[in-house]
Parts: structure tokens; C-alpha cells; sequence
């Protein structure tokens, strides 16, 4: 997991290398093509809101403000749709290009629909190229200023967080009054960048006017607590609550150090206070799209805001949204972190899957994904199978969209077909990315169809009152088709520590690969009866999440030998190129 | 200076501090409690502009459109004003308040004033109190949003800067193809935030998959050398070609390594393209003031960008500008580095005084400027004649302003004005801090008298054939009272090498204390016949200068005790408080 590949982490939207050969023009090329409307016009024509409701980033981003989100916060919702995915493979599956032409399609038909995404990460922008707005005709714009600072939520999460390790530091230099234990300090710093050079460093070198030297290291910053916290906060004094719970480390005696015994949760809630609005932004076809928050989907739970979630909810008939990596993690975490805590529930789920990586899970090479072999779509069909019974346990409808690749032969999308037959689940071939809201009509009227019952409560696997250890089990044995866990008796210790510290009705935060049902992230397709080792866990008591580490788990990621960053330049008309 | 009062080295604007009885109202109340206009009317009303030139970022913010800067570089430009200072002391000078103050007072007498001010770092922020907005009815608004973020321009030098040491780390990673020497690497990393642990890291530690060992450390934003060329490129190319001549380190055979050949310039331009758009907002009299860059006034030049202040100058009759630090520092590099380098040139030069830091050079304690001793105004007076004559040796029209605190006794005045016949230059006492632009309208006379002859061409004290070691010294002579300079033969030679290396006709950039006209920053008064010792040389190949570090100088400064930042919270409200 220390292969530059580890930027995949982050980035579900695939580059859709194999289709290059068949489309004209790039992504980037396509969206600047596309004529936008001045944002404010998408905000009053598709959501009814008015201009003094905006606060204008830039031409073509807005914020809303917090008094409107405030407000909203007790308005009837429309209903609730959440993108999924099969277990994800290097052929790409298309998740937000699936959900940004989802949303086209319904108002294609004539839904008020919204959609709502994570806001992408510096990091991976600049590490294997891919950003995530998108691809083809279903993406959102300006997609340079989007993945490029954006509306500058990260920059303030990433100072939050390091203000609360300056401050951290700063008690250690000035006599350690909270006697805090320099060998049992959790929290450390963050950048918003692939730099493996910071994974393990020893800082407060150079002698006692600089600091105390002790061990230490830098996540990215879709990893910190302080970005999961900004997307499950339901508002400001939620917000300063939650950061003020956060805790840094141990004392001396044992006794958990917060980031309010150091006094750091006020000046973090101001430097927070702005990235707590939601984002508007549109897509090429001019609906509106929130992009707010962008939790890492391993340590985090890889959904974008509850503040943007529940906004669009109440604005729009529909709201579409994703969550990280396949239904295993992300889907998972939506259900039992985002909306256990915040009262959200879905009235359905789609599944991205495509041909292509169908064909990976049956075995087939990244090389040989040319070759039709619908004989391999069966096989990996298993992974699909896998998550489509997934999501019934959850409860709740679900249609599969297959996310069509010109090349994708009938007979392939026959197998699919096979196979959803026989799991008992709708199929619709969507064609978004060639044709934007116009390729995902049939889509948008099978989630149309699927979402007129009453909304159902989902079936939670667990119970809030489950032993932490067991709420592991239950989601290993209920989705992973693992046959049980493995936990350390030193790992089992800190779960009851932390449930004797009164955290024990937390939901658990899996962080295992994405690539596979087990922690080995080579075994594809529908793996069972592996026993899912539990290596770590961590207390994200801010967030409200026990983090279990499941194997190798890169909260920092690395560059490649050649870079995306590379390739970028500002062309000579001053505009960004080679994205 | 590892002192927790090194942030001072940034906030030129002290908090007045005595001040506090006699003033009913914290700055950010009385700030508050000013309606401010659309930012949208300050700009068609005060500058011509039209909704199309602006990118609004919030309600009371917005970039000039970088088109329209570019259309700008060669509209006829009006009168330039620099406000400058006599050296800091605790006791507060308030060079940007007067600014502020003075550009209101240009506009109430019918003048089309604007300011232009650098951009706050929240390092001092959270460190000892104070922000860098101005003060009492003198400052720029929205106070909380323009210390905090603003409109990202420091995060975007940050990322720019970080991703350059992230490339750089990763080619050592991948084999080192550039031979870069890990011993010589002078590309550190930085962050906005005061955080003394990360002055001396060792990073790359944790094995082969980790990076690659090496001693490192962390440099706040402002001290970034990207900071320091956002603020002297004149275009996106003139960007862009600059963060490509940025030198990194030195290969095994002693060749210079570049951004260039790490592949990093242009990324780093696509990063910095929205922050080279200058940033306009308001005084609280609704006067137009650009605040834009923000570099440091030691390690670098200490003035706002040359972008912010040729666009004010092409669009306002008197722009009214301030350098960092006081004369000796800031005034020497806006003439030698920016005005140079930009063919911007001022018409005339603010010095601003107060009666209190007078007392401090001449000899009286923090604790005893309450009471009124008109002997030692007197005595400190050879500060003020010492800065008196060194604007002069530049050929530039000056007016002293006193910034009038409301204990200043009548006999002190009348102690500054004997001071400033003696040494023929008008003085004016300013009252804008308690009134406004009505209590700057005496100044704005002044200047406006003064600005009447066509602008002098500045007489600088160094050709610029003149060896690098040679420049040093008329600066230390020409300015500082030096007898000469002491340079080590090892630091000699580096001046040398970066001679043979094509960079002798740069300019330099001394790094000394703000404190004092040596380098010992408890000599206050006007030091003479010391020697400055130049303690290390730094080549800026992309902002075009070297730095001749001189004395103690800290590039990370460190949170004292007890930080601003403890105090800070969102209040019941939702508003950034205890600010």
C-alpha cells in the first residue's frame, strides 16, 4: 500500500483510460466548452432560493449562507438517493459521473433534483491524474477552480487542525501544565498534499527554545478528524462542541487530553466558521450541485456534509448523492455514521458498476480489458451479487446502473443482465458520460419509480448498545463476507477503554482497502470466510466514530515517479491546462 | 529572538495597548458597528470599475479580474504616497491606522483615494493580539474575514510552496535523478500558523517506503519565497517564469537545482493564478482599499503586491501604499526591490510617529508612558531625525505624521515639532484613529501639497553593477549609522558564487531586527558606528533578490504563553468573537 497507486484512495472517479480513443475531446476540454450561468440565476431557477441567500465565490461558486441552512434545518425533505458502487478497480466504475448524470436525467424528466458530492482533495489532483467532478457530459464546472482550492474548506480544515497541534505543542514548550505524555500524543498535523516525506518525522529539534522534540507525522487532510467533524456538524455550536471533544493524547495518569483542556475548540470554530456553508455549484447542463466536505471513506466515512445533505433536501424534490469507495465502506458508513447521527435516511440506492470492472473481478488484466469476455463478467459478477445483497439487508430499493463504456459488447451487458436477474434487482444501462442528463433518462425514471413509497428506516446491522468489538464483527460477517474478526488483546483493551470512557455506543469506522471485501486488496470478486484482522483502533470521540484499522491503511499518501502536477501549466491565455 | 514577542516581526499594527481606557469600544466592535456597502458600489462609485471587472468572493470582498488588471499595466497612473515609519517599539506606531486614515482624509477632501495594504498572516493572529486592518475609526472591514482566510491567497502560496518540497522530496524518493544533494536541500517547507516545533524536523523517517531521511524544517507563509514573487510578478508568465527560477538546492556536483528542473512551476502557477488577482474591499468610510500579498519585511521586502498597487494607481488619483516594518527596512526595499524591479515609483513619503514610541527611543520604559515627559520625545527624537534623513538621501518629498494618542501632552507635541523644524520636514498631527478620515484631512492636505510636482525619480544608494558585499554595506552606511559590515569569508564566497552564477545585479534584501538600526535590537535611539554582521546569504533567483541575514532572525515564530487564540470562539450568534 505504499505503491503511488495508494492516491486511488481517494480517487473513485476513475481517468477512464481505455476510453480515450473513443471521445474527442478531454474532460476538461468539455467543460470548458460548456457555457455556465451565473450561479445565483441555477440557485433561483432550480432551487428557489434568492440572491441574498448566496454568498458568491467567484462567478460561478456560491455559498449559502448559515442563517438560510439554519433555517432549512426543520423543512420537509425531498427524498434521498445514494450512489453507490461495486468494490472498485483500476477500470473505474464512475461514481460521481453516475451521480451528476443521475441528477441531469431527473430533471431531464422534470424533477427539481440537486446533487450532492465531496469536494476533491489537492492531493490526488496532483498525484495520478483524476480529479472529481466528473467525467464526459456528466460533470460539474468550473472543474479547474473546483478541484483547484475551490471555496477554500480544506485550507481551513488543515489550519484548524494545525492551530490544535500548534497549541499542542506550544503547552508542551510552556511547562506542560496538562502534563500531557509526549509519547502518547495522537493528534498529529495535516497538509493538503500527496508528501510521503511527512509520514514519520521528529519535530521540536534544534534545542529548548524550539520546542519539545518528540515523534510525529502528517495525514492529508481528508483524513483529520476536524474534516469529518465539519461534515457530520449540524451546525455552528454543534460544530465547537464537537471540535472542543476531540482528543489529542493522553496525560500522564492515563486521562484522555481534549482540544478543549488545551483551549484550541473556540479559534477552530472561527477558522471553520465559513467552510461550514454549503457549496453551489452547477453542471454542465446547468442544475445545481452542492460540493461540501470531503472525508477520507477508510479513517472517515467518506460522505460529503450533512449541512449540504440536509439543505439540498429541503430545496429539492430529489437529492442524489454518493458516498466513498464501494457500498462496503461507503455506503455502509452513510447508513450507520451520516444518517444514524443526523436523522438523513435514504428512500434508495443506486449501484455503479461497469463492464470493465466487472471483467477485473472475474480476473481479467488492466491490459486484456479490450477483449470481449462476457465469460468474465459472470464470474466477477460475484462482487456485484455481493453488494446488491448488501443493500437489501440495509432495506432498501435499489437499482443497478451499468455505467456504459463504448466498448462494452451485448453479450456483456447480457451477462449483467443475467446476473441482476438473478439477484432480483432492477438493471439500467446509462450512457451519462456520452450524453449527459439525456443518457440517464431511463435511470432517472427507474429511481423515480423506486422512490414513490414512503421512505423506509433502514435496517441498521447493528445496535448503538452492541460492544465496539462485536459492531466490528457484525459489519466483517454481515458485508465482507468475512467469517469472523481478529483482534488483538491489546487492540481489545483499548475498545474497552474507550467504552469505559463512555464512548461505547459509537458506531465503528471500518478503514480497510477498497479493493477488496477483505483487508487483502488483491482479493477480488466475492471473497468469504477470511477472518478481517483488526490492527488499531483509534477514538475519534469529536467526530463521534471508533476508527478499527484493518490492515494496511496510508493516511498519507505518496506521489508516483511521474506526477499529474508535472503535466500542469498555465497556458498562454493565463488558464489552466494539462489538468 | 526565540522569544514568544517574535510575532511582532509581523504585526507592524500594535494594539495600542494603553489605549484601552480611553477607548470605549474594541476595533472589532466599533468595525461592526459600521454598515459597510456592497463591495460591488465601493467599486463602480470610487474606482470606475464595472460589475464584470470584479470577482466578488463574499459580500464584501471581491479580485479585479485579471484581464482587466492586464489592460491596466499601461493606463496613466496617478500619484503614489508611501507611508512609512521610525523604528517599532511596543508602544505601537500605527503605520497601517494611518494608512487607513489618511486615505479616508485624501477622500474627504475630494481626492479619488485608495489604500493599498498587505494581507494579515494568522500566525500572529493567534499569537500575541492583533490583526493588521487598521484601528479604532481607522480600518479596513470586514475585520474577522480579512484575518482569517480572506480570500486565500496565503493557502494558495502555502500549497504552491509545500508542492514544490513535496516534488522535490519525491524525486529523491524515485532515484534522485537531479543528484540533488540531501545535505544541501534550502527549500524548506511552511505554514501559516506560529509553530516553533516544526522550525528543525527530520523527515522521511519510517524506512524505504517513507522517503528519504533528511534534516528539514517549516518557515511561516510569509517568510515563502512564492510569497515574496506573487507579490513582485507583474503578469501570470512573469509568475510563472519566476516560481521556475526558484533555486532548491544544490546537486552532488554543486549546480544549482530549480523548481524548473523538479518539474514544479507550472503546477505552482495553476495554484497561484487566483491569488495574483488583486483584493478589494473597503474602509469603514466605504473607501476603496486593496489588500493583496503579504511577504515579510525582513526576509523578504515587505510590501503588498505590484500587481495591487500599479492596478490602484491606474484607477484612484493618490494611492496611498505602506512598507513593513519602519523606514530603515521597509521604506529601503519598497524603493530597492519593488519599485525597482516594477518601475513604480512614489511621489512623496508618510512618516508616521507617535509620541510614545518616541519616549521608548528615548530611553522610557513600557510601564512609564503614561507619564508625560517631553525630555525624552526629545531624546528619542534621533530616531526620527535619523529615518528624517534617510528618506531624504532618497530624494523623496516627506511629511511626518504624529499619530495622536489621546495622553499625548501638549508639551510633547510641541517636543516633535521642534524636532521635525530642526530637521525641515513638516509635521502634522493625525487624529484618525479616533476620527477618521476628518481627523487625517490636515495630513491629506499635506500630502496632496506635496505630490504637486511631477514625481522624482528615486535617487537609490547602489548601482546596480555594484558587487553584492558592496551593497550590503551602503545600506548598513547609507542608512543604518554603520561604520561597515562584517562578512565571514565563508559567507563572502557564497556572495561571490551566486556573482558567478549571473546574480550580481540583484538587489539585497538585509534580514535584520525591526527593533533597532543595528542588529541588535535593544540599541534603540539612533545607533552609530556599529558594525552589521552579516550572519548568512540566501539567493531569491525567483523574487529576484538575496538576503543578507544579519543578527537573529526568525523565519517560524513561536505562541507565547498564553495565544490570542485561547480567547477566540463563535459566540451565541454564529460570529467569530474574542478577536
Amino acid at each position: 500500500m505504499t505503491r503511488p497507486t495508494a492516491v486511488h484512495h481517494h480517487a473513485d472517479v476513475a481517468a477512464h483510460p481505455a476510453r480515450v480513443a473513443d471521445r474527442p475531446r478531454s474532460d476538461l476540454e468539455i467543460a470548458r466548452a460548456a457555457p455556465l450561468k451565473p450561479i445565483a440565476e441555477v440557485a433561483t431557477d432550480r432551487l428557489g432560493l434568492t440572491a441574498d441567500d448566496l454568498i458568491p465565490y467567484g462567478r460561478h461558486k456560491a455559498k449559502l449562507d448559515l442563517d438560510r441552512v439554519a433555517d432549512l434545518a426543520s423543512a420537509p425533505r425531498g427524498r434521498l438517493v445514494l450512489v453507490t458502487a461495486i468494490t472498485p478497480t483500476p477500470a473505474g466504475e464512475g461514481k460521481t459521473t453516475t451521480t451528476v448524470g443521475l441528477g441531469d436525467g431527473l430533471n431531464a424528466i422534470g424533477k427539481r433534483a440537486a446533487v450532492c458530492l465531496r469536494e476533491p482533495s489537492l492531493g490526488p489532483c496532483f498525484g495520478m491524474k483524476g480529479g472529481a467532478t466528473g467525467g464526459g457530459r456528466a460533470q460539474v464546472a468550473p472543474i479547474d477552480e473546483i478541484n483547484l482550492h475551490f471555496t477554500g474548506d480544506f485550507h481551513a480544515v488543515t489550519s484548524a487542525h494545525n492551530l490544535l497541534s500548534a497549541l499542542l505543542d506550544n503547552s508542551l514548550h510552556w511547562g506542560n501544565p496538562l502534563d500531557i505524555d509526549t509519547r502518547r500524543v495522537t493528534w498529529k498535523r495535516v497538509a493538503d498534499m500527496n508528501d510521503r516525506a511527512l509520514r514519520h518525522i521528529v519535530a521540536g529539534l534544534g534545542g529548548p527554545a524550539q520546542g519539545v522534540p518528540r515523534e510525529d507525522g502528517f495525514d492529508i487532510t481528508v483524513a483529520s478528524e476536524v474534516m469529518a467533524i465539519l461534515c457530520l456538524s449540524t451546525g455552528l455550536d454543534d460544530l465547537q462542541r464537537r471540535l472542543g471533544d476531540i482528543i489529542v493524547g493522553r496525560a500522564r495518569d492515563g486521562r484522555p487530553v481534549r482540544a478543549r483542556d488545551v483551549g484550541a475548540d473556540g479559534a477552530m470554530a472561527c477558522l471553520l466558521r465559513d467552510a461550514m456553508a454549503p457549496n453551489l455549484v452547477q453542471s454542465l447542463e446547468h442544475n445545481p450541485a452542492f460540493i461540501h466536505g470531503g472525508p477520507f471513506a477508510n479513517i472517515a466515512h467518506g460522505c460529503n456534509s450533512v449541512l449540504a445533505t440536509r439543505t439540498a433536501s429541503a430545496l429539492a424534490d430529489v437529492t442524489v448523492t454518493e458516498a466513498g469507495f464501494g457500498a462496503d465502506l461507503g455506503a455502509e458508513k452513510f447508513l450507520h455514521i451520516k444518517c444514524r447521527q443526523s436523522g438523513l435516511r435514504p428512500d434508495a440506492a443506486v449501484l455503479v458498476a461497469t463492464v470493465r470492472a466487472l471483467k477485473m473481478h472475474g480476473g481479467v488484466g488492466k491490459d486484456a480489458l479490450g477483449i470481449p469476455d462476457p465469460q468474465a463478467v459472470r464470474a466477477g459478477g460475484a462482487n456485484l451479487a455481493r453488494h446488491v445483497g448488501n443493500m437489501q439487508r440495509f432495506g432498501l430499493p435499489l437499482v443497478v446502473a451499468l455505467n456504459r463504456f463504448s466498448g462494452d459488447t451485448e453479450a456483456e451487458v447480457a451477462a449483467v443482465r443475467a446476473l441482476c436477474d438473478t439477484a432480483g434487482v432492477p438493471l439500467v444501462v446509462a450512457d451519462h458520460w456520452a450524453s449527459g442528463g439525456g443518457g440517464a433518462v431511463a435511470l432517472a425514471e427507474a429511481v423515480d419509480a423506486l422512490t414513490q413509497e414512503p421512505t423506509p428506516e433502514p435496517r441498521f446491522l447493528y445496535e448503538e448498545s452492541l460492544p465496539l468489538a462485536e459492531k466490528i464483527e457484525a459489519v466483517a460477517t454481515g458485508l465482507y463476507g468475512a467469517a469472523g474478526v481478529v483482534i488483538e488483546p491489546k487492540v481489545l483493551r483499548q475498545l474497552q477503554e474507550f467504552e469505559a470512557l463512555g464512548y461505547g455506543r459509537l458506531p465503528v469506522c471500518i478503514a480497510k482497502t477498497q479493493y477488496s471485501f477483505s483487508a487483502d486488496p488483491s482479493a477480488k470478486g466475492a471473497p468469504d470466510g477470511h477472518m478481517l484482522p483488526v490492527r488499531e483502533v483509534r477514538l475519534a470521540a469529536g467526530a463521534g466514530f471508533v476508527v478499527a484499522v484493518c490492515g494496511d491503511i496510508m493516511t498519507m499518501p505518496g506521489l508516483p515517479r511521474q506526477p499529474a502536477a508535472l503535466r500542469m501549466h498555465l497556458n498562454t491565455a493565463g488558464h489552466v491546462d494539462g489538468f
